[in-house]
């Protein structure tokens, strides 16, 4: 494995969820990460939204030698020249705007730059990719993409259904995401994503990031370095070199009553085993190749290795996001 | 009485609740007010105050061409030449924070500049000016401060009792401020502050808004320009001229359900008249010499005529709060 020094380039990861401490923002550091898109909540309340805003204030205060928050393109290279990782907030569904239109802009205000229309379920703006049917982006749906995209908020149909992805991608005036998927064609997945769904997301200048979360994976947690990067030229054959980034999944550091609510909320009573199953209901094992903020480099190994182009890894590990970010970010 | 054009220095007012509108923002325009500090909420939770801050953002998008939000005084500075209102954000009670030491940050993020600690009752922090007894500032008021100094968020002692405000201003490790409040030993009342209060403001470095809510004044809605200025020499003889400005404490539009969800909240089941009496319990008639945002120019007319010489009015006017939004706005 080479070292994670070994690529020096712009690394920006388009999703993380973890039980986040100051071991983690080192090793962020140790593995060159230039920013990380952090998940601020799944099912969570405006209220309780701002207190996971509060926890993160905490954490940049006491750990400013290391990170920083970024509402900018321009932080993320401010960040990048300071030696430290630039953090942005992303949330995974649409509770915390409560059905209130006005809790768009002050989220962005807050720092979100990324929220999911749904989270797998039926939610009041989308459907999502657990849903049996899907009809598409609601009335309210309709509303809050014209308002992310007047304040710079990214719309991410990460885990929305496809018909309602097809929409997001015609409504929004602006390019859409899907932060963490791979595709479906490569391995069949209701998290990943049609050849068609990626080319439509492309050709509105839209972004995917690379999954390497084991059940978006063929082979799960043995799928190899080669067979990602396989997936990787295969999605550039379709979507082209300048829509593409990672979008790790990377979880660390939490329970399995995280993974729980990440999968139930309080919308059931019932235990749904999402992704998993009862006989395996907990956090998957990683792969080999990537455990941790400390493995980029060996995707970017990996990437050259597999035949890209020196400019192509750097636009793939980094540089479409941040062009991604500089267009998105800012109000229209 | 003059044209309201009759004075184009800044106009800096430290408190107003009005039911915000159009014709209010154009009547700060005719009246050339450069910043209004606007009273969000009273009594009002985290979750409510955001919807009270994202009525704002729609103000601000509806009315761009009249008011700003303004975050710094370079912000109130810009708007002046923009020909727009400056607005900045204030709490009259910290019910908004809900013992949360992390909202905080998150308010201040979202604009406010100014907190009281309380609204006339004691509350987590301190005592209000209508209690008997007064403990001072409390365990949480100390980390509340500490925050806020910390932050860039200005500490409001208007409506506070007097042992509170004195541990206030010995506490806070940055000037704090009594925005709207008037004289006790010009009128006697529970909303005014003695004289040994207002040096002890001053020397701190804190700053005094004079305000013309007829239950502060003397002589109450008869109360004429010319005692308002003599009140204003005698507060400047012991404060200095740095230390004070204007805090009207001017409401419109608002019917008299206002006057009672600001009294009595959610708090009582009984009607509290606050400053009124049963027999006189809606709204105060206002003075002849200041019915809104038009009539500023009045105010600097009397101070003229009253023998303030002309950089001095300036001062009153909105100089001297200028100055201490640019001390007072910005993090530690």
């Amino acid at each position: 494995m080479p070292d994670a020094k070994s690529y020096d380039g712009f690394i920006i990861d388009g999703a993380q969820y973890a039980k986040w401490d100051r071991a983690i923002f080192e090793e962020m550091r140790n593995g060159g990460v230039t920013c990380v898109n952090v998940t601020l909540v799944y099912w969570e309340s405006a209220r309780e939204t701002l207190s996971e805003i509060g926890k993160w204030n905490r954490l940049f205060e006491q750990n400013g030698d290391l990170i920083m928050q970024a509402r900018t393109a321009d932080d993320v290279r401010l960040a990048k020249s300071l030696n430290k990782t630039a953090i942005t907030f992303a949330f995974q569904h649409c509770s915390p705007i409560e059905e209130d239109i006005d809790l768009v802009e002050i989220m962005y205000t807050l720092g979100v730059r990324f929220m999911q229309l749904t989270y797998n379920n039926q939610s009041v703006c989308a459907a999502g990719c657990y849903e049996n049917e899907d009809s598409g982006v609601t009335r309210f749906g309709r509303q809050v993409i014209k308002e992310m995209n007047r304040v710079g908020m990214v719309v991410d149909m990460s885990h929305s259904g496809e018909k309602s992805t097809f929409d997001a991608i015609e409504i929004s005036e602006r390019p859409i995401t899907v932060t963490h998927a791979n595709l479906e064609s490569w391995h069949p997945a209701l998290r990943n994503k049609s050849d068609e769904l990626i080319k439509a997301l492309a050709e509105s200048g839209g972004m995917l990031g690379f999954s390497m979360y084991p059940f978006h994976l063929k082979n799960g947690p043995q799928c190899s370095l080669n067979e990602f990067c396989e997936m990787i030229a295969k999605a550039v054959d379709i979507m082209g070199i300048d829509r593409v980034g990672i979008g790790s999944d990377l979880v660390q550091g939490h329970g399995n009553e995280v993974v729980e609510w990440m999968r139930n909320g309080r919308w059931s009573k019932e235990m749904d085993f999402g992704e998993g199953s009862s006989s395996n209901a907990g956090w998957p094992e990683p792969v080999s190749w990537f455990r941790g903020n400390s493995d980029f480099a060996n995707i970017a190994t990996g990437l050259k290795n597999f035949g890209f182009k020196a400019e192509d890894v750097e636009k793939i590990m980094g540089l479409n996001w941040l062009q991604f970010f500089e267009s998105s970010f800012t109000a229209k």
